[in-house]
């Protein structure tokens, strides 16, 4: 069949990928993604033909499985967490009028700002933004610009790409931003390597989150004005009193 | 075990339940929420004990799962997309500190944003703000600044609970807040019961989704300055062209 599916197989534990995933993976002839994630699921398709391409070459692997499908083959290109969310479901579909024979399907799964939450509790119980810190993309100005916006409209916040070895600084900028609005004590947590080997968490003040060193494997939640942390948990409660 | 899972099932169908809800509803002895997400998985534990109360009746069926689970029983609190994405994570936890005994542990689902947006393409391809329109726990207030600010951000922006019968007016209030910021040609979508009978979705300007008549089983997507309608799809680009 010539068709694409995009799955999005969650945060990385076999436990977390829903049943509308594997039906989608079962079906293809093919999985191809990035080598870490192609790799989280090979085990359960040893036999399974698959094709990956480093970082940086996502449209070369958007235009692979595109053109492998116009061949007649069905291919699951696979992303962690959820396809739409910093995901290959924009750039694959930005490439779809090309191949008007290619059926698509989108497969959500479970992202970061939700199985992380869980780990911490309810960061994201009220209202709430997803920025990602990386400018690979993204001029600056406009990241920002969205963290000003952000802060002045009280909303909870998840940042995802917190920093990287080329962006070392990335996080303490935005946390300066997110000051000029929010009080330093503003409750926030960071989780590292969620559902992996060397699953971590912590919850501190806004203050203290400036001074972290943190890495990409790690996801940053920001509290809103009524975020509290009771017996080690971050909530942000539905109702808001203002 | 004393014990209370917040399990999060997905958007209705039982494809979209992970292995890790299935485990905690597996372990519990009584599942317990709001009637009509109750249903949707009685049918896979036909024989299981259940116990529902009524829209906003939130705090009570937390108490209630927590005295149950004091009382050496184990149970799940079940909830429809994500417990921690306007569901039943926040409001239990804020009652754990009276509950030392008990563990609780949240287990996430897929949400609307996520579900809808799969439906859709990728209206979440970039930064995006999620925001509920609903003023039973928010003030008018607040939910017209979050808007504001968001629009201001150029933000992509998912709106949960657009509409009901006491709040007719409430989209159309939220699309003029919008304008002020964003174009009347801003790509929109929404999908309705999704994952259920009846799913239905449509693409569609800003303007015209002002004049829209939606209802509380529809979830709203508002695109950024650049996202796009393409061969059916809204699909906001990961690379951003200021």
């Amino acid at each position: 069949m010539n068709k694409v599916y995009v799955v999005g197989i969650g945060p990385g534990g076999e436990d977390g990928i829903t049943p509308q995933a594997r039906a989608a993976m079962d079906q293809a002839e093919v999985l191809c993604g990035y080598p870490v994630y192609v790799d989280l699921v090979k085990g359960l398709y040893p036999g399974k033909e698959t094709y990956t391409t480093p970082m940086r070459q996502e449209l070369e692997r958007c235009r692979w499985a595109l053109e492998t499908a116009r061949s007649g083959r069905t291919v699951a290109l696979v992303c962690s967490g959820d396809p739409g969310v910093y995901g290959m479901a924009s750039p694959l579909l930005e490439l779809v009028p090309e191949f008007p024979e290619v059926d698509v399907e989108i497969v959500p799964g479970v992202t970061a700002a939700l199985s992380g939450g869980a780990l911490l509790g309810a960061p994201l119980g009220h209202d709430f933004c997803v920025i990602s810190l990386s400018d690979l993309l993204t001029p600056w100005e406009v990241i920002e610009r969205r963290l000003a916006c952000a802060a002045k409209g009280d909303f909870a916040i998840c940042l995802y790409n917190p920093a990287s070895k080329k962006r070392a600084d990335h996080l303490r900028w935005a946390c300066d931003i997110l000051l000029r609005d929010k009080s330093p004590e503003t409750v926030c947590g960071w989780v590292r390597n969620i559902s992996r080997t060397g699953q971590n968490r912590k919850i501190l003040t806004l203050a203290q989150l400036r001074e972290e060193r943190l890495d990409m494997f790690t996801t940053v939640f920001i509290g809103s004005s009524t975020t509290r942390s009771m017996d080690g948990w971050m909530v942000t409660p539905r109702g808001y009193q203002p």
